[in-house]
């Protein structure tokens, strides 16, 4: 979310933003970061291909800054995209204009361009989602060394059953989230890897020197290097939004429980700062509550189409990576949501337990 | 999309909206018209509740015309959003800044604002889609007429089967858009609706007048009168959903058929203006064929959500309604642009057939 | 389900079957049933050619009798299955064993057969559908009748809001059931075709004589003719999923608001006959409030198999076709179970109102 | 599958069984086995409580012995459901009769039989799934020993790019099954764990001697002894189910594969036992690769259900628990039939690359 969000998708809508938006996974997605990973792969592969000597490398290197300091139109992107169907074949002709054509993305393809930078922008992001599901955990740890001694009514199908404690039902919430940062931390070596293949994926265009090029362009932009081009395999990706649709699935699973805690008759929580109604002032709604239970679903449902886009034709799917680009950044964004709404419920949260 | 998009979502990304982006939709979905919508609402519920002697009626069109004429600070709405769910308790409390605060918005609540807002979107994504249908279909028609005659291997479970003619090809294409044209005109009464509830749905606060004012209510915005709330009966909702997807999925179909008809080895299909690729500028990319079969895909999974938001507890879910706000404008994005994809790729085919 | 249910599913296993089961859906979505039903198609297909002049008169009517009195070897059918990918060629090959190869099946095609049998399933699933949206309606009209006047808290965002009544939430349940009857009886048509296409879906082998053939088929199933084939349009299967989906989820709406109704604190409702706990013999849980939600789940999720299977290939997708047997007697089955649980739910509510 | 199945699903249909079926997961999933497993538990817990010195040991063994040799009236069981939404309360009661009361199943509760004779089943079926997983990775390692170095064309967005070679092709069908089987071995620990929590999950009931019962149940079991209840955690079984749905995924992707290598014009690869036609007996129609492609697309579908049911309300959901048991055991059956499918099809393949 830019300082003034102006997008009709509810992450950077002008007020929607104001429920579902988070500023920090906003900057990470934004249009201008992306660019500057795409420039940053271009700049890194002249240079990897200079030092590789497949391009000249004074040449590399006046092409590498020519890059680093370019200034797109994106207006031109925009039309290339309905023709190409991706950015890269416009960005590399603005390139051309103001580089030496020789020593620039040669050997590489569009695909190398776009995955190596998502994978760029999952190495931010996952950053930031570890740093959440520490602090969720934390909150609910807090809590818990407060309030886990009070009793609280045991509750299942929804029927009061016997007497627990407070902490009986917050280690339900924050176990799950260690298991998550555990499984996290495992996934990223598989997914913040360089994308490099060329025009069908076997590196021909690199040689014998297509490792060296790999693992120079990897180093660069701080990705694991990869035996193989992975453009046609996108498991990673699959399990990644797993990975996000889990965290807000166990999110979805506290959110459910304050909302029911929160109900007269219950009255099992008090938070501090629950919405207002237009008609009825004197309610105070659980909507963070309810927006956890919401980004939970809205994930659940999205994780199908990046495991439909795992059925990709040959070696590359238009159809197939086209989906993961409308699904992939915004569940992100709603699982930097879940895990910043969660963080600040564990911070408003001043009673819990059986009133 | 703005004649400078700059969101994030792939339909209004600086670049990405190239490819996914509809600017006849974007403006139809755009935080300006439905903030104009809900204004619409709140003037014309304070004439009408001025009409029915609810409200003074000298105070209601001082209201009304105020009200049309504010201007609408949209920080203090997404700051509203964070803390209420909804934008409209902060949009009241701006109106109440201009307009006769006892000649406002008493009687309604927020999703009678919100909702009703929603079915003046639909009605113009409505006009917008029908009349698209035609052209795809007018599209259609004029290749059959040119080409319907030519031979076309008949192919079943990807194998050539038995010569047909390229007209019963393109009759499959064709025929389901008549029937979604006359399932849109149906289904559009049924979501063109006033939503006027108040505070639970029961319009208790309207008493005998409840019927005028929504009668007046709906005229003014151009919508159908409804007989009650229907606030927490979401199906109408997922049932135009529901025609979305079946629109998308009639026109993926003819995309996957116009991506296998223009592989190598088939060529039953020529079309103007395909793709480029950043190593290979010799390819002519279906990348409209294969945008066709992503927004089917997209679509078909996107309804899930808005069936699962039907389970709306008793007179408001904050949860499930929320879900709806995420995925809905959505559809209707991906559709429309499907629809012109399609007419385009109408356009753009200059031979069809057994070569 | 048989009278001793032996499948690993949940609608037809030994114990399951007893949560999810309904035995009237089950005897219509029978192997006994789908087997009579294709037997008639090729019964009615060889008269009708028999009538036409394309299969000798008396050898037709020979055939007919023979298929209709055939005891068809399953086993065989499954072997054929792991082939084939449909039953048909075994099944006809069986056939010819009893009566005249000349006078059967020729000019059909599988697909023919499959999906003129799933038209007939569909009439009998669509007489039952109707039928229990006409019970449940009853049931809720009835409830209102005795409770109506009641006081209810009127709750929204699960928080207390205003007094409404018990009618204006029990109309909230009914009015969608009353809408979903109207859905249906206009859909019905549309799905309750003959499919008659032959090997490539042209109807070529029929020449002239095809729209003879069609209606004479259809006549003799109790179907509507179709004026082409449909075997590569699945809009109408996909149109139907939708209309299950919303009739679950309308039911799903009653339960989630039942569930929540039954809380201790709340106690505005009291069923009969709740379920009980090997744990905790004094539980009442609203086991069929549960079920309710789930089976609306469980539909919101598979409708997106079948749009997704409208993206069917060419003549005819093998892929597609096959995601469509799996999941929509799924879904009819658990339409059926939804419907005959709230009828049963609305006989069991001895109470509802705030207490 | 028994070796006559009778359900209606189609992974025991009599004919469908054909496509779906597969034998040896269909035993695992058997209501026998499920069963055994249930009796397992109950007399693993009658042992361990005995043990304990929370039953009379004496008592105990004898109740162990009765259990193991109950035979269970399954009609019953099925009365039950329909009442209590679990079986186990009528197991309970039944083994009541043929066993000490006083040192059975107390202490522990519904969820606890279920979910650990759950687990137990996930033990068997890893070990299935993981046995073929090393098979199809076999049988690609062979078909690229075997025509590894053969040409291929590589195809990106449906047309022909650059060529490549058979090894690049097949290895991208090989890695992911590799990477599969690590995640399953790590994933594996994290699910096959004994499940007891007793009426609420506190394990109050077992006081100090809690750890012992546990672990003396999860050794009787083969499973993992869990620190406490997972009862209400269920991001286990999501992920497991992501799991399977990634070993699809990429098996549909192979699919995918074939059939496009398949189509006459392209002709890249042959197989041996291809479908054929009730029209056209000529045509050899990959039926097996279409298959994979619809398994991984079931499989994407049926995620989002068990991602839905992580929202999971207080101490146990009986609608989200409920929606697990319509959804599991059919991603289980559906991975161990594209599994052996995909293992036929590597015998299968007698030929691949340019023709």
């Amino acid at each position: 979310m830019t300082s003034d969000p102006q997008g009709s998708g509810v992450f950077d809508h002008p007020w929607l933003s104001g429920l579902f938006g988070d500023a920090d996974m906003a900057a990470i997605l934004s249009p201008d970061r992306q660019l500057a990973h795409m420039l940053a792969f271009e700049a890194a592969w002249s240079r990897a291909c200079g030092r590789a000597g497949i391009f000249d490398a004074g040449q590399a290197e006046t092409a590498a800054r020519a890059i680093e300091a370019a200034r797109i139109d994106r207006a031109d992107l925009a039309a290339g995209m309905a023709q190409d169907g991706v950015p890269v074949p416009r960005l590399v002709a603005q390139l051309k204009q103001v580089a030496p054509a020789g020593a620039l993305h040669k050997g590489a393809t569009s695909q190398d361009v776009v995955d190596s930078a998502l994978a760029c922008t999952l190495v931010e992001a996952s950053d930031l989602i570890a740093a959440r599901l520490e602090a969720v955990q934390a909150g609910l740890a807090a809590l818990e060394a407060r309030f886990g001694a009070a009793p609280l009514m045991g509750r299942t199908r929804m029927q009061a059953a016997t007497q627990i404690t407070v902490a009986d039902r917050l280690q339900v919430w924050r176990l799950p989230l260690e298991g998550h940062a555990a499984r996290l931390a495992a996934l990223r070596p598989r997914v913040e890897r360089v994308q490099v293949g060329g025009a069908s994926g076997d590196r021909r265009a690199l040689g014998d020197r297509a490792d060296q090029v790999v693992a120079d362009v990897a180093a660069a932009l701080g990705l694991q290097p990869a035996p193989r081009a992975w453009h046609a395999m996108r498991e990673g990706i699959a399990d990644y939004a797993n990975l996000l649709s889990l965290v807000t699935g166990s999110l979805g699973k506290m959110g459910q429980d304050v909302a029911l805690m929160a109900q007269q008759g219950l009255d099992e929580i008090t938070l501090t700062g629950g919405g207002g109604s237009s008609a009825m002032p004197h309610k105070q709604n659980p909507v963070s509550a309810e927006l956890l239970v919401t980004l939970a679903r809205f994930n659940a449902v999205q994780l199908s189409a990046l495991h439909l886009a795992m059925v990709h034709e040959q070696e590359r799917s238009g159809s197939a990576w086209t989906l993961e680009w409308m699904v992939l950044p915004q569940m992100l964004a709603a699982t930097a949501r879940a895990l910043a709404v969660a963080q600040d419920m564990t911070q408003r949260i001043t009673r819990i337990g059986t009133p």
